[in-house]
């Protein structure tokens, strides 16, 4: 099994209205939700792609299945959010208000976790880690956590004998990568800054549209794919964290990111691919050493 | 006590931003959040007043007090929302974000109500009617329910010989009348639409900032009082309702509530009103025979 972390989930809100004017009400004629964050795109690609998933994370009380009224929109997501631990402060909402032409994003400031908390997210952790191979730590992190909670989390999985992959960005990048993951996935900029890192860290850089580079191999699609890199690194992620599972050499670990990466920019949807096109870029993908 | 009616309740948000830019995304610095809908405004100024006002209305589950995540929200709110129907349908959220120069708003299009869950409000209703002297029955009707539903709480209510109070518009406006309650509180407009009024009902039509009229009397504010006119109607009828309550005259039941919602207008938030003034006007408001 996989296991996902997402410290930060945010309910993804979109406002269908006809044209957006500041200073007017708008009667919005459709809201699109879901429960998003980085963690949760890889676990859905990662459903999609038929391997075993489960997403954990922090979660509002309200949405959680454990109350009657988070049962109901967990079935209606089918997001397995009952891994999820519950907290008293309300998960953040993205709200995207798109008349068609343009898309306005509201991003809501999240919960302010407590330490207590934090000890009931571990706990439940250390149990989730017991039928783990791979543990996917994604995102930022909610005020009150300290900046080394990816840290903490890693050195759990070095304990339990169980592979970490870190997507993060900002302080807790290096905290987290000091800990010792088995392999990071910094974009160009990050990469650079990243300084000194672990013998055992594999660091898989992304280039963008240009593929990635990691351990000695770069890879990268045929040709250039046009629509949303949304979720391009999430699925990118999954493939890696599906590879590690396996035990797959870098060239083919690396060949099938930069396809599922690319099979995730063609589908309109975050958290999901374009499986054709991932079938079909597959054997295409050039490896190359470096 | 008097019972305030909100069958489309709504959880009335502000997005504080810096400057909204479409096509932007934000980072909202401030969000604030409370239960809205004119029934719960009156019933919120009457709680002022120290007049004893009960909330009922149809709230989606996970915002319900028999809910563990509603009833931290509802002790945050303090809103008495435990005497709302719990319903599947997600609450309505107006959204509005304001840049501290203008207000945007988005309203969500609210929850559709099954039969089931209408029988099972009036139910509760029917439990709640016997602690009743009036009721007032204010704002929109959420889908689902028929046009019919205020003219069938009416019934109820003059079935138990509990007064009532109608504020709304639209198709249930008439519906709503011909059920014959004791007030009626349309606007200028939808006064002179509505047609045949049964002979027990006295319709008190407001005229904004020029005061209100009803059963051969008028009143008016001294002067004209600035602010937000937002909430001004729900202190009218607050007003109303208390008075209906106390079985006041009608003149001194039409200065009252022309103060109140002269006091409202001075508050800047909505379900308040702005005591001081109150008090200052009451001996000023200037009453009129027809």
């Amino acid at each position: 099994m996989i296991l996902t972390v997402t410290l930060n989930p945010a309910i993804d809100v979109t406002y269908h209205v006809d044209e957006l004017k500041p200073g007017a009400i708008h009667r919005v004629s459709r809201v699109d939700e879901r429960l998003g964050g980085k963690g949760v795109n890889v676990a859905s690609v990662l459903a999609q792609l038929g391997v075993p998933a489960v997403a954990t994370g922090l979660l509002h009380t309200s949405l959680h299945p454990a109350s009657l009224a988070g049962e109901q929109l967990s079935n209606q997501r089918g997001d397995g959010s009952d891994s999820f631990f519950p907290i008293a402060g309300a998960t953040r909402r993205t709200v995207v208000v798109t008349d068609g032409r343009e898309a306005t994003g509201f991003w809501e400031p999240g919960p302010i976790v407590t330490p207590q908390e934090w000890d009931g997210f571990k706990a439940q952790f250390r149990l989730l880690l017991k039928g783990s191979r791979v543990v996917v730590l994604s995102g930022s992190l909610p005020r009150g956590l300290p900046e080394s909670s990816y840290a903490t989390l890693i050195e759990m999985c070095r304990t339990a004998g169980v592979a970490s992959i870190l997507d993060t960005s900002g302080p807790p990048l290096p905290l987290g990568v000091a800990a010792g993951p088995e392999v990071v996935k910094p974009n160009a900029d990050e990469a650079a800054q990243l300084g000194e890192v672990p013998e055992r860290t594999v660091v898989v850089a992304s280039m963008g549209p240009d593929g990635i580079r990691a351990s000695g191999w770069r890879a990268r699609p045929p040709r250039r794919i046009d629509g949303n890199p949304t979720g391009a690194g999430d699925a990118c992620v999954a493939a890696l964290a599906s590879g590690l599972a396996r035990g797959a050499s870098w060239p083919s670990l690396l060949r099938e990111a930069v396809a599922l990466s690319a099979a995730a920019v063609a589908s309109p949807v975050a958290g999901l691919a374009d499986l054709e096109l991932y079938q079909e870029l597959l054997p295409q993908i050039v490896v190359e050493e470096t």
